[in-house]
């Protein structure tokens, strides 16, 4: 094994550049070569240090995009360099973010790896939108799932599993599946007027909020053109957007304060 | 409606204070009082402005609790003198806790709310583990559950939803009932032999890490005298651990690595 350099697995957050952690940016500054994806928003690139090269991966729908062996390459060629790689992934790089296999392919070539998790999406969006992902009473526990599956592989996620109405469910990457999901869902159990809240780009400035139901929500994504990537919270917490926005329009009556600090 | 301060519901993360946001950090320094949890580590209270008044309002299983209603009057008390608040709370307000309650609470009194999303400890125990939430072929998404449930209440949890494979499970507040957890995981379709890996105080200096399975977790967990908050991950992606150990046992062999850049 030969002295090389190290790989920052980092997690960008949602957007937002404050949402970056303290680390993130630590190793970030530190970097001689940054490895980013297209969900890392411009703010944040501007965190790199002047002298780091960058080398975009990011992978789109609609654009071909690199492979993953191909990415992994790319870090260990960099690394095996010697310098210092920050690998920069929107959202936390092991939730949805294939960030464990590029450590382990890494690793295996003896590269040393250091992980910093990130503010995924789903924690971004309820931070916006004044609601929570669990909360007594509405949901008892929180579900992220992938709402997208590779070319040609259908969506067999567990259906009758995720028809809980004590959790959340938060669909990542479900825009052109979400007429199935909500349709599977009611097939399960769950109430056609259920919650549910679309956002896109959350926490960025052009996040854009739909609130639906589980029956609307199909025909309402097919009509909204949404773009930037999405994710649909699902599940009675929602409604704590409702009940807030409720009472910002009738905002406090002075006694009932002066009350409640009696 | 009176002008009056406000509040920002922020998450400290699980412990490590580089795992703040840039986001938390700002709040904070802005502060003129904080009301922290116990959850929250020294050396983050350490990033607490040298003005602002220290309010502890940490809840413990031992020590008698401070109840939420009482947090909430502490909180609406320091707003309606006009000053900035910082609540500062232990991982992410918005899972486990109880931020939306407190927001709920505040609004209805005209107090603005702000809330700062922060890293869970899922998400810090598996970057310090280097293991995933998701990894292709072991989960296709992650569950956050409680394994609390307030006095006399029984822990009716949705264990036939809970028992799904291609799902990593993360058992937060589950130290008393995890036996009780595990039998019942078993007892609804999953392997005995699952892998379980125990975190307690994920990303703290005093990080402890257990490897078990769903059979034996409920012994171990019993003789092990845990302390500190402690989380259950379980599921295949808990096989990464072992894997990424294998590999930094024996790694990199110059020739397959100068294959891997061929």
């Amino acid at each position: 094994m030969r002295a090389c350099g190290n790989v920052y697995l980092i997690g960008a957050g949602p957007g937002d550049p404050e949402l970056l952690t303290l680390k993130a940016l630590r190793m970030l500054k530190s970097a001689d070569v940054v490895v980013y994806d297209r969900l890392v928003s411009d703010e944040i690139m501007a965190f790199c240090p002047e002298r780091a090269e960058l080398i975009a991966v990011g992978k789109s729908p609609d654009c071909h995009p690199v492979p993953q062996d191909q990415i992994n390459k790319v870090l260990l060629e960099q690394a095996l360099k010697g310098r210092t790689v920050a690998r920069l992934k929107g959202g936390d790089p092991m939730i949805f973010g294939r960030g464990s296999e590029e450590m382990l392919e890494l690793s295996l070539h003896g590269v040393s790896v250091e992980i910093c998790p990130g503010i995924t999406a789903a924690q971004g969006a309820v931070a916006s939108a004044g609601i929570a992902l669990t909360h007594r009473g509405l949901a008892s526990g929180v579900r992220y799932v992938t709402g997208h599956r590779a070319k040609n592989n259908p969506l067999d996620l567990d259906w009758e599993g995720m028809a809980d109405p004590e959790t959340t469910l938060v669909v990542y990457m479900g825009v052109a599946n979400i007429a199935l999901i909500a349709e599977r869902l009611i097939a399960a159990g769950l109430e056609v007027g259920l919650p549910v809240m679309v956002v896109s780009n959350a926490t960025k400035p052009d996040e854009a909020t739909l609130l639906s139901n589980l029956y609307q929500i199909g025909v309402q994504v097919r009509a909204a053109k949404l773009s930037g990537p999405t994710l649909f919270i699902i599940g009675r917490v929602v409604s704590l957007h409702a009940e807030l926005r409720q009472i910002l329009r009738n905002p406090a009556v002075l006694p009932e304060t002066e009350q409640a600090l009696a």
